[in-house]
């Protein structure tokens, strides 16, 4: 594949769909976004649920129903205006590796582009936060979590702690993401989390008793990624995930006609924005 | 009792010890806040605690460490910088009918007054939003909430649904008020509420399934508040309550030697800001 140096160069090889692979490792240093397209009868009540949701559902920026190539903050990827070349421009549509396409909450498919499914009179999305962010710190500091280590995905839960409802998005469940780590580390796992307040921040709980707080169903079989061993000396941790912001839009499109779009697993946004600049946003 | 016209007049009375009884349905309009004084050590984490939990905690303004009478939010409280009558001004240890003081998690006494405990170089006052604001709005459309037509406390309860941790708040749990509706009112409430985004908002739950999913012990034995009787054609619906902060406080203080203050249940702050302007903050 071609070498990339910036997250601009790296969207515009997905633009042209010549990288369709997970993003882990890609271009080191740079945040990367869950991404989340609704239709507009969800929009506010999901605007809410962030709000009332903060670490599960960190909302980092939205486009404007019309325009797939504006955010309303551009912090997070920086727009040249002044540029005549459009192919060069940010685009929402285009600039993910991989997409997933679901209607009255199913999977449809999974897809490069989603130019021709975007209703430019319906669609708005969303960036949200990701824990990527926090691990590359974690791993700054000797702590590198597990999953990464044996290059396997992160566990994830569901489990049985509600999110905060908010319109349609009644009876939402906190996916949780787990990695182990030793007792006498946590508080040094906590504290360099705790500043990422757009990316989870801190861990929620953690801990065998945390397992029935939670309600999370059987440890050893994750619901989403693969399984991760907890040695003798290890406790699990858990850290709100975003990939609760999907399974709650998922629940609440039951009866919704209007395609919606997730990143595919791993496939996210890059940023513009630094790991280290997205740390105490 | 004297009569006033305005939140400033009623702190007065406060300040005075001429008043000091209940402040529901005083200076009727303006909101009324919840107040937590907290020493300094514990006060990051609970501004986190806040950011990460914001519908049972919605923080709406803080104090300066060395100044009770200034708030970093000027829209709740008017200072009169001009005024040189000291004793019209705004002091956050005085301006309240009445206190608790607590120090080890344990409570200790309730006074009127708590300038001879306040330590400059320690205390942070914090205002929290109250549900009265949108008690309001019920009224208003009709829906008066039972608490108010029994004139009663509204019922509360603990919950097993726990706050995403913070520093020194861990394992926190969620307290709820409960208010019974029709069901057919349900979505009209949830509406209505929906707005009053630093004063709780929509409602977490409702319904008999949801004592079981917020895990309350007893729906006829509320932890804190009068017991409200449920009619055959209500459901409970449940809101997080701001008794929440306070309960977090005590757990997260107990091995701290500072005292701790808040208001007295029912005895709150008289802001200066109305109900309908405190709507969509």
């Amino acid at each position: 594949m071609t070498t990339v140096q910036t997250p601009s160069e790296f969207r515009q090889l997905c633009k042209q769909n010549k990288f369709t692979s997970n993003t882990s490792g890609y271009v080191p240093g740079y945040a990367q976004a869950n991404v989340l397209i609704l239709p507009k009868e969800l929009a506010d009540d999901f605007i809410n649920l962030c709000e009332r949701n903060p670490v599960p559902c960190p909302l980092l920026a939205k486009t404007e129903l019309g325009f797939p190539n504006k955010l309303n903050n551009n912090q997070f990827i920086k727009t040249d205006n002044d540029n005549d070349d459009e192919d060069d421009n940010f685009d929402l549509r285009t600039d993910l590796p991989k997409y997933k396409i679901f209607r009255n909450s199913k999977f449809i498919k999974e897809v490069d582009d989603i130019s021709k499914y975007w209703d430019l009179n319906d669609h708005i999305g969303f960036l949200i936060g990701c824990s990527f962010s926090f691990e590359n710190e974690l791993i700054k500091s000797n702590l590198k979590p597990k999953n990464i280590l044996l290059n396997s995905n992160v566990s994830m839960y569901i489990t049985k702690k509600m999110l905060n409802s908010s319109g349609v998005f009644i009876n939402c469940p906190y996916v949780v993401s787990m990695r182990p780590y030793k007792l006498k580390d946590i508080e040094k796992v906590r504290d360099i989390t705790r500043n990422f307040k757009k990316t989870h921040g801190e861990p929620i709980d953690w801990g065998y008793d945390a397992i029935e707080r939670l309600g999370i169903n059987d440890i050893n079989n994750p619901e989403f990624g693969d399984k991760c061993k907890i040695d003798d000396d290890e406790i699990p941790v858990f850290w709100a995930c975003g990939v609760t912001t999907q399974a709650a839009a998922l629940t609440a499109s039951k009866n919704c006609n209007s395609y919606i779009f997730s990143h595919s697993p791993g496939h996210m946004l890059i940023l513009d924005i630094k790991d280290s600049d997205i740390n105490n946003l």
